[in-house]
């Protein structure tokens, strides 16, 4: 009766926006050419034996092919994990052994890399347009085409018994420590997170505003969290999609002026490549999961770039979002307050900060503490990991593992991770917030802070710059005691030692590898 | 952990938009006083012995305190069933009896009223701005301030307990056979469904398109789902609210331009009233419930008055909007078709009109069929009565006793009630779309149009009229053999007889009431 359930996006799409388009490279179909793909492939996946809680792992870009196994595989009730390309290879081959994957389908961009998995996993699908291809010449593997091609676009009467409490889909985080932690979703709860965080930016005045008259491209891959819920939501509002494949940033600008595309999502590091395209359209970004330095928000504002900054993880879905008025003068007074980025919590999202003693913070825009939150889309728990799970999910809450505090009008801001922030003679120093004061400076490309080793103050801030154009400590130092004078961070922040690189290491989702920074300039 | 719970609505309204108003009759209170209200009269209800699944009859216009029911009761895990006030005196006292009230909380306007009733229920507490005002002088009854008075605002220990899944509420239907129907909701399902229809209205261009600079008014009652989820939205919105008691059109007019009021929701002969008033300004209004004919649309357009229409209900929630652009000229070729309102489904929402043999009918723009229903919002059933339940809820579906047929668009055309149909010589003819086309006769105000017994036919139409000018039969006849002429009914609608009355007789939910209209004129 109740139907939170992923295919069911296909009805409404289908009937209401037949003709309008998703675009894939050089494929185009309409959502209606769309679902009979889907449902030949549908078809084609329960020839092969996959069924209610097969798991499936997929290992793609952002395609249509991709797109296409997330509602053949929900009507099928068979569950989709979205292999996380991004991890180290062993983490990847941990990820699928970890989450027991019974068939992997590869498309043709990532089947040489994977070569040395086929012994591993029995089952194999390639994903590619030439059916010609084969993956390996002695490995027996599936064409995905020949699925369809070889299938009726009949219904499954399996489809319309998938409940809205029956797992949809897997995927890993990619944390900087231990293991990657596979989280699945349940059909409502994927699908009433994605729909809250859509609905939410066409309801509240922000930059990253939505409506049905957008066309809308996902730079953040699938394996997160379904590129932030953009598998669902363009079903959902009956929008025009485009898929970018691996375009890089000089493709995806072309993209953007060739399909009229006017909301997107992508990392800050994604904002910052296409940043440095010449020419730049007027667009709409949701962007987030790192700290969004003041650089950035400087750039991206006077290149006529819109955007909101999103709060959330793999792990909570999405639970704040940044106050970000459409249109604001990037040198004026006020920009300052709010490129730190306040956040306010989703509606039905709860968010507490809490002190060692679990007691939440007084919201006077300085005293930090561990952030807690709880909504109604947050899940269970990590995959086969009870320990981990009890550690982070606790009464209906999920400790998040960062730092923040509130502003006294109640705003939250995010300033560092817990295992980030610098203890320096027992007071904290958050990084993040550091990193985008010392991101203001025009010479500064990117930068990471980092605690040292200090006899003294037990430790230190460190700050890891990628630079722009010629820059020395002095500059910085100098540069840094004028924010204290504004008040804007105390003088006890500014970093002893400067470290000047060429490329800063990042993790798989883009963010600052602080793991390996630590590990190699924390004590030298 | 999930928590799709009503009461949770007031913590995002309170720490992101504290200083909001709520206006009600002479009180003005901000939400953060609004909420210390409701804590006190949580902790007030449940020293009177109010708790978890106590089932508690209101009885009150649009009101703050009604409000405050909702979210006091909400804490407590309380049910708090809405009293349908425009029901028969019988009918009002055989819902209270058949939702087993432990406690009628009523209001002073309806004190007089209930005076018979005293005897019937035992715990009684007067809702009223005048704390001596006794109900009945030998009769005990709390009084509501009293119980916030008399309380601290301190948080329940219980309102954490409360799972999406009990129930919030129960409503009676106000059908025009029968006894009425009662149906209980759970939180969720009520913030979901009601959470989609505003979205929706924030996504979609429509007539009634909603953003978080609107001011709100409820016009429909509280009785009838919430004020159709105005109880719940604002807060979730963090818009202003003004609830209008018990004015009269004239009335509403003046809080609307008092207040800036931008969104309202009403039946279409409330909108006919307040089309009525003399100045009147730029509002967007949701309407639905009962046939919109295209009289009201002319002059609603013609006043500046953008509107959208739903179709739902208090057994399927909201099911489907109208697809009306947010300005059209009403004189325009394409106003008439808009006139007739084709509806589009919300997303997640599955509509099918199917024939007798439970087959879709064809999308031809012509074929009538028995409107069924299905969604996430659905609920279970009936309160306590298996039997209708069984035949209106069906493997996950809802038959809503609508007779519809689709646009070969898909869009969605509902023509009448099942009952309400005329069977002319084997043929349907749709006494809702009938009446529409008569009301757009000038000297029309209002008309019904029931079937009538012929020897020869089984049935022929019988339209009748309130007028607003002079009229009479034969202008009438001419009229409608020109929409023969244009196509836009059959020839054999044409009714045999007209009747003149100076008041159409309603039902409590303001729809005609054609069951009066039969037992009185299908057989003179």
């Amino acid at each position: 009766m109740n139907k939170f359930v992923v295919h069911q996006l296909l009805n409404h799409v289908l009937i209401m926006h037949p003709e309008q388009l998703i675009v894939s490279g050089k494929h185009r179909f309409t959502y209606t050419e769309f679902n009979l793909r889907v449902l030949k492939l549908a078809n084609g996946l329960k020839k092969i034996g996959i069924k209610k809680g097969t798991m499936v792992g997929v290992l793609d870009v952002n395609s249509h092919r991709f797109l296409e196994m997330h509602y053949a595989l929900s009507m099928l009730g068979a569950i989709i994990h979205t292999i996380n390309f991004r991890l180290s290879p062993e983490q990847m081959v941990y990820s699928m052994m970890h989450a027991d994957d019974e068939w992997i389908f590869v498309s043709d961009i990532f089947a040489p890399a994977v070569k040395p998995l086929w012994a591993k996993f029995p089952n194999w699908v390639l994903m590619s347009d030439n059916n010609t291809q084969t993956l390996l010449e002695t490995k027996q593997a599936f064409h995905y085409e020949d699925l369809i091609n070889n299938s009726e676009a009949k219904p499954l009467p399996e489809a319309d018994e998938v409940q809205e409490d029956d797992i949809f889909s897997i995927f890993y985080t990619t944390g900087t420590t231990g293991e990657p932690k596979g989280i699945p979703y349940e059909h409502k709860t994927i699908l009433t997170g994605a729909i809250q965080l859509f609905h939410h930016m066409a309801l509240h005045e922000n930059g990253a505003s939505l409506s049905s008259r957008d066309v809308f491209m996902p730079l953040i891959p699938f394996f997160h969290i379904h590129a932030w819920g953009m598998a669902f939501f363009p079903f959902y509002l009956g929008v025009k999609l485009v898929l970018p494949l691996a375009a890089d940033a000089a493709e995806q600008q072309a993209l953007i002026e060739k399909e009229k595309i006017t909301w997107l999502n992508m990392v800050p590091t994604q904002l910052q490549a296409l940043l440095e395209q010449k020419d730049f359209g007027n667009i709409k970004v949701l962007t987030g999961g790192s700290p969004f330095t003041s650089g950035i928000a400087h750039r991206a504002t006077k290149a006529g770039v819109k955007f909101s900054l999103i709060y959330g993880g793999s792990d909570q879905l999405g639970t704040a979002i940044s106050v970000v008025p459409e249109s604001i003068n990037p040198d004026s007074p006020e920009a300052l307050e709010w490129l730190r980025v306040g956040m306010r919590p989703f509606p039905l999202v709860e968010v507490s900060i809490r002190d060692k003693q679990g007691k939440e913070v007084p919201h006077d825009g300085s005293t930090l503490g561990s952030v807690w939150v709880r909504s109604p889309w947050l899940p269970k728990g990590y995959y086969k990991n009870s320990e981990i799970t009890n550690q982070h999910y606790i009464n209906g809450w999920f400790r998040t593992g960062d730092l923040g505090f509130f502003h006294p009008n109640h705003l939250i801001y995010i300033a560092d991770r817990e295992g980030d922030a610098i203890k320096s003679g027992g007071e904290w120093i958050p990084t993040g917030l550091l990193e985008s004061i010392i991101s203001e400076h025009p010479a500064v490309a990117q930068v990471a802070v980092i605690p040292h080793k200090s006899e003294q103050w037990g430790q230190r801030p460190l700050a890891i710059i990628k630079k722009k154009s010629q820059i020395n400590d002095n500059d910085l130092v100098v540069f840094l005691m004028q924010k204290v004078e504004e008040g804007q961070m105390a003088k006890f922040w500014v970093p002893d030692h400067f470290i000047y690189m060429d490329e800063i290491p990042l993790t798989s989702a883009g963010k600052l590898n602080k793991k390996i920074l630590r590990d190699q300039y924390s004590q030298f």
